[in-house]
Formats: C-alpha cells, structure tokens, sequence
C-alpha cells in the first residue's frame, strides 16, 4: 500500500462530531500526529479521537511555540512537514488532526505550504468551532440576502467595528482577554442584545452567557470563547 | 420515551462527511422529515443519508417552495413547524435534515423560528460547504489575525466589491447565473488569480476551475457553485 497523509479536522470539541470520513480514517492509521497547546502537554485534537484509534497506530504529539519569534515557529513548522512527508514515503497511512476545521484559523495550513499538493494528500474538512455554538446556542447566523464574518478579536478596534456595521452577523473569535473592549464596542454599537458569549462549546465545560450587559468586563473566560452577533435577533427580556 | 426533535446538519454532500452523531441519531428516528429541491422531487439531504437509515423509520419528504410570494412560503413553514411539533407530542423521535451546516444559510432555521427553544429540540451542527471546498480545493481559508466573510452574490455589486476589500478570505455562494458579472468584479480588483470555482463539491459530479480568467462569462454552472477567494494566494503559472 503506498503512504498516504490524511490532514483531519476533529470538529470542535465532542467526540461524535467528528465526520464519519475521519472517524474511519483514525481507526485505519499507522502514525498520528496531533499538536497540543503545551511541550508534553495534552492534545485536546487528541482527547477528541482517542476512541477511533486502534492499538496498532502510533501516536506523536507535537507542539507548536505560541512564540513571537518567527523564525522559531518556521524551524518546527519544517520539522513537521518534512517529518510527514518521511512516514508517508516510508509507506504509512499518516493522520494529521486539527481542531474545528482543518482549512480555517488552522495550524495545518502552515504544513499544507510546506507540503504542497502531492497527490497522496487529502484533507478532511470539520464542523467549525462556530458552527457549533450556533446550533448549542440555537441562534441563527446568516440566511438568504445576509452575510456573515468571522474576525479575530486580535485585530483594530476599527476592523472589528466596519465589520459589525457591515454584516447581519458577525463570529468574534478569541475573545479571551479582550472581553471589555469588546463588551464596550458591542454596547456603542447598540448590538450588545444580539450577541451570545460561548466557552468551550460541546465539550464538559460548555458556557453559555445570553445577557452580555450583566457579564463583568473583567470576566475570567476559558482560551476557547467566542461571541456570536446576529442583527435579526434580539434577546427577549 | 418522550418525543425528541432533532434537526441534523447533513454536510456538504458525501455521505460520509456526515458528524457520527448526526449518523447514529438518524439510525434511531421513527420519522425524518427531508426538504425536497422540488415538489415530489429527489431530496440530496435524504440521498446524503439514506445509508443510516434504520427500515423502521418512516420518510417524509417536504417541499418548500421558491416563490416570491412569502405568504405562500410562510404557509408551507407553519404547516411544516405545526407538523414536527405534533411528531413530538405523540412521543416520537423526529429528525429534520438540512444541507450543509444546520445555522447557516439553512432552511430549517424558518422552522426555529416557529418552534422556539423547546427542551426536546437538539440542533447538530454540520460541516459547511465552503469549509468542504477549501479541503477539496485545497485552497485555506483565513489564519490568525486575516478575516472571512461568506456573501450570497444575490447581494448588490457595492456589497460585494467591499466584502472583496475588506477581508481577505471571501466566500462568494450562489454563483450560479451571475458569474460573468462575478468575474468581472474579481478582475477588476485584480483578485481573479486568487479565487477558485467549485460545483457540486464531495459530489460525484464535482467540478474545480482554478483559472478563472479562461472561463466564459456564460460557462453553465450546477447550481452549487461557489467561489473561494483568498488574497494571499495566486495561482502559479
């Protein structure tokens, strides 16, 4: 059997919401990869595929450097690709697990440009982090006429605030450690009533705030929040 | 067993890029109700799940029409919403597929819209189709601090030529029967090397056109058809 590499969202947190593809893929593996936040710590990407792996496949956790230091970042990034591409030209069947999606806000898409696009690569799309809190929130996002945005709370003040005025719904993502300004721009905006704060959807620890005025600027919020807007919709009460 | 509704995203369109959740809830539904494109026509949700469906659970295709004419959608909604409400009453478990992702740019949020937040009602999320095509086209969508916005080109030029400015990922959905005028707005914001065009995507008929310059206004298009654009990328050659 030729080497293969498959790059596996896991979906956003629930072990069941991974795709029936890669859930059959994982069991069929000879080495997986998955990143985890920390040196030697645990992988969430992991924890969520454990129960698809067989005894037969390897498992290397990797961790990439949350770094400024670019050059630090590149040097692992390199490490792993070429990593990859040794185990699929040995042969193996190679998993690559990404948390969410495996094409947006990715840290596989960093491989991806090193790999390029052999024809032994295949890529596994995932459900969305916000996605899923829409349906655990059960607030729409965008339908019909409407569009939607995806930002990063990491960007100016002023980009987050063209695209809340610009579409009917907005995903603002990384919230943590941010949660004031963004509390007050939400607030200026007249929107603060149309948007949902969520931590750590799907998985034990799931949060769910629906009255943001009440939610204390200095919050403590878990790494994985993110807050939905939605025009349309206006909390009731 | 008191009655549960399920409304389940089915995915992009391979049966297999369905959630495992998704897949072991509809192996256990007395009743599905499945949207069909057109009155007594196929339903490609119900053909995306057709291989989990246990032989007990009985099949109701649904239609909903197209019209212009909203009292006559809102009819059709009502009817459907009242329908699913009284499954659940009877005790049933009563599932509702819809394409794609079950929050976004999803019919079955009408029907929400009519139900509310009942304690019965679990919504499961699904993978979206432009998260499929990035995969298939192995084109990333944004990373870190760049943004994404997903617009139906149903919207006007002015929308769309500033959604192009001001992200750098746009999905750009419902191409189908406005591409020259789409190909011509890209062209003019020297962004056509940075998109591709796919139809029908996890699909057997799937199509990818990754030179758009070379393709006619007037190509003829299925009518899933979406273009991905990402600004940091070009096309080689």
């Amino acid at each position: 059997m030729s080497g293969r590499l498959y790059a596996l969202g896991t979906g956003p947190g629930a072990s069941d919401l991974i795709t029936v593809r890669a859930a059959r893929i994982i069991g069929k593996l000879d080495v997986l990869y998955a990143p985890a936040g920390r040196k030697g710590g645990d992988s969430l990407a992991l924890s969520i595929v454990r129960e698809y792996l067989s005894d037969a496949t390897e498992v290397r956790t990797c961790h990439f450097p949350m770094s400024a230091d670019n050059d630090e970042k590149a040097l692992v990034w390199d490490e792993t690709a070429a990593a990859l591409i040794h185990e699929v030209e040995q042969g193996k069947q190679v998993g690559f697990i990404t948390l969410g999606d495996a094409m947006l806000f990715s840290t596989w898409v960093y491989l991806l440009a090193r790999i390029g696009h052999p024809e032994w690569l295949e890529i596994v799309p995932g459900v969305t982090s916000f996605a899923a809190i829409a349906s655990r929130a059960q607030l729409p996002l965008a339908m019909e006429q409407q569009s939607l945005a995806v930002m990063s709370c990491t960007v100016s003040h002023q980009a987050l605030a063209e695209a809340l005025r610009a579409h009917e719904c907005v995903v603002l993502m990384k919230v943590y450690g941010r949660f004031a300004q963004i509390k007050a721009l939400l607030q200026h905006l007249d929107l603060i009533d149309s948007a949902v704060l969520m931590a750590e959807a799907t998985l034990p620890g799931e949060q769910c705030w629906r009255d943001l005025k009440s939610v204390p600027g200095d919050q403590p919020l878990p790494y994985f929040s993110t807050i939905l807007v939605n025009k349309q919709w206006r909390r009731q009460g």
